[in-house]
């Protein structure tokens, strides 16, 4: 059977997914090393989701604020984890100034600065600073904080929206009492996470602790939800960190305790970034194309009048009066009356995923019907019911595709997840090539054979069992 | 009288204006030179004024993409006026390493790229590059693309909002297929941004056409909205750019007509940004503080309980209450429960501008009356209302408080704006220390002369009267 993405996941999966991005006009990449563009209909996913998230952000009782995109390269030395993590491989402004020397424009030799900026990777370091002047008292406690930004990370291997050198990201930044307040908000972000995978990405992930291996550098506890994608590979999708006093103690963020006593704050970070989007493509789509949930859908019902020459202003116009009436009902909804063959157009919005496909031909205006396929199940969905009907159940048609995707893939997961022995069980799996997650019991004591597996086999330490802390999850990983 | 805020506007606007902006909370100076902090009060009224322009935006058939921040330094040689503009005062990205060298963190001299990138100072170069491929056939045309981004331009004098080296603004970039279609579109464009200055920000403003002078690096046709500041001082507060086939041209955006020739495309490109932010504070604020229109304000209504120790529960709840019925009338409404002295609390939020101030003390709890005062008018207004009263009337009263906002602003302008006969008589005033706008005839052959004026007055031609082109705006400037 031809299908509109070819090679299929199954002939290669990595392949797949770049013609996926390209077949459902996404991104692209830019002119610019390992960083892309993302076009219009993937930004609007992207708007859609960050609108999710925010209104989740703020129900924490997070402000939004905004902060410089540079940090001063000094910012870097005062955590010595942190620099080790991050400081390695970024962008660098060095000059303030391009002069034309020679008939070819550089950077003025006259404008070097004095101290480079980096373009920030994450912000725990300038938000520290700040946050060292903004808490002075324990009644500027809890101090909760978040902006939307980019950032960059000089990436050898770029794929779009998986690892790009820039990226869209929200990054919470928080200052607590206690340390038991913080490592509590630090899990409670990470529940939101999972809320948030779940009820608007449509996505079950398994959610738990890092190993101190793969923990953030500069944290006591780094806290994941991990997705499994359709080749079994993990993609990690948001972390939350709980960083003890690290930064409070480099960045000297101290409060006046009501014992009149000055104390340091303990602080958390939490991010998910636009790498989601690649975990949400991965995670739904299928060899025709993108698969969206209708929560983050740009459109959640495409209406596509077949028209002939004779009935074409007629059943544009029947069209738009359906759209009206959906939109009325908040339903994201799109006629496409332009000028593409009716086979091309179906084509279109199957790759792009919309959750709802409307065919409106002469019948149907006639018999005050509609013939309507579900993107998620396909041609087999395919029916003609009454428009009274399809109106009155549209709501709840997409609440059941939101459902419906989240349960096929719950489905599919569990045989994605593998429980081994011992190591030498997981050795012969992985020598099989037998892919998904592993959970497996985890022993310090076994750390090197351990690290041996991992090198071997390109896998790595997921996440603890939260369950059950002395196991622990292995995959491949994006 | 006492003031909340000194010096006054009459002492000193400028160190008034610095004052007022920490007053009430809304950004402060950062560690990376020439770039500011926007905390979170100034960020939440720039999440709403965002959203009001991105609704507009979508309105006018615009799409949101996201470009990338950094651009190959290439790409400014190709518009020769575009480079002598814009590639001055710009960071430069040289390096993609960081390495400890002798203890001290610098650019990783292995790490040098071949060839540097630049911080965006604006998108033209990059988006003509995307939109040359694109941009194929006369179907692909109006192409209409806007981001929400942060650009960067080195500032030698940076003020907070008003001129800083990074800035947050949205940038349009739009191909058409002929030059009057682009024109058109660009004063189009002008036309939304005069509409939203005036029914969200509150600002009526000159609109009107740029003296090839003032016109942006790379256009043909520069339109301008400009605001009076309450010192007479004008502030350009978005611009509409017709870029003819400058761009088109260098970046070969070509499109094939429905007559099977290629052509090249007509850009325009229009933004506003969050020096925006820095005019709505200058023209709305007063000796005390902020004064928002209710539109984009965070709050619009402040409720302070004035409580005694025995009736804190009791009153805190009922001004929960009460709050409650206002959200669900979707009313932005904050109660101040916090700690602070009562008197505190009302300075607190006439700092930051809330429109509707409201006390509930004992006396209104018993008579189910509400102690109601207008930011806009100050105290004269308080009066004891009818808590069912308030309730019904409290949309309309932020309608009318939005109106007479404007009105004032209007009226204030009248006397901001002179008619002067020619160059001797502006000079006289411009001698006399007389502030505002000048509007005088324009004649290209006394520009000379004009510009001896300027260079001695610092003034600046802002644009030309929409009106009548034969006349121009003459001010000093933000």
């Amino acid at each position: 059977m031809k299908t509109a993405i070819t090679p299929t996941r199954d002939e290669n999966f990595s392949e797949w997914y770049q013609n996926l991005i390209t077949a459902a006009d996404l991104a692209e990449n830019s002119p610019v090393r390992g960083c892309m563009t993302i076009k219009p209909y993937g930004w609007a996913i992207w708007e859609l989701m960050r609108g999710e998230m925010d209104k989740r952000i703020k129900a924490n009782g997070v402000l939004n604020a905004n902060f410089p995109l540079l940090i001063p390269i000094n910012f870097f030395n005062k955590e010595a984890e942190h620099v080790a993590g991050f400081a390695k491989e970024c962008a660098v402004v060095t000059h303030h100034r391009l002069k034309m020397i020679d008939g070819v424009l550089q950077p003025d030799p006259d404008a070097k600065l004095t101290e480079p900026y980096i373009i920030r990777p994450t912000s725990e370091t300038i938000i520290g600073e700040a946050m060292s002047r903004w808490v002075q008292s324990h009644r500027d406690l809890p101090l909760k904080l978040n902006q939307w930004v980019n950032v960059m990370r000089w990436e050898m291997r770029p794929r779009l929206f998986l690892r790009t050198a820039e990226f869209n990201w929200q990054e919470g930044h928080n200052v607590f009492a206690t340390h038991e307040e913080a490592n509590e908000d630090a899990i409670k972000m990470l529940n939101m996470y999972e809320e948030y995978m779940k009820n608007v990405l449509a996505i079950p992930c398994i959610a738990g602790e890092k190993t101190p291996e793969e923990r953030f550098a500069g944290a006591d506890h780094t806290y994941t939800v991990e997705q499994i994608m359709q080749d079994g590979k993990a993609l990690q999708a948001g972390t939350s960190h709980d960083l003890g006093q690290h930064f409070a103690k480099s960045f000297d963020i101290k409060y006046l305790g009501p014992d009149g006593k000055l104390n340091y704050g303990w602080t958390t970070s939490w991010g998910t970034s636009t790498r989601m989007m690649g975990g949400l493509f991965m995670t739904h789509s299928d060899d025709d194309g993108l698969v969206l949930p209708p929560m983050i859908a740009p459109y959640q019902v495409v209406i596509i009048p077949i028209t002939r020459e004779e009935n074409e202003t007629e059943l544009n116009a029947y069209a738009q009066k359906l759209a009206d009436t959906l939109r009325n009902m908040d339903v994201r909804v799109l006629v496409d009356d332009s000028d593409m063959r009716a086979p091309d157009k179906m084509w279109k919005w199957i790759k792009r995923g919309v959750p709802l496909r409307i065919e409106i031909g002469d019948r149907e205006m006639a018999d005050d019907t509609l013939t309507v396929t579900r993107r998620d199940l396909g041609k087999s969905s395919k029916q003609t019911v009454k428009s009274a009907e399809f109106i009155s159940s549209v709501k709840n048609t997409l609440d059941t595709i939101q459902h419906d995707m989240y349960e096929s893939v719950l489905e599919r997961n569990k045989h994605m997840i593998t429980e081994v022995k011992n190591l030498s069980e997981l050795e012969s799996m992985l020598e099989s090539g037998k892919i998904g997650f592993f959970r497996i019991k985890y022993d310090l004591t076994t750390n090197a054979e351990f690290d041996g597996l991992i090198e071997k086999y390109k896998i790595s330490r997921r996440c603890l069992d939260r369950q059950d802390h002395s196991f622990v999850f292995i995959a491949k990983s994006y």
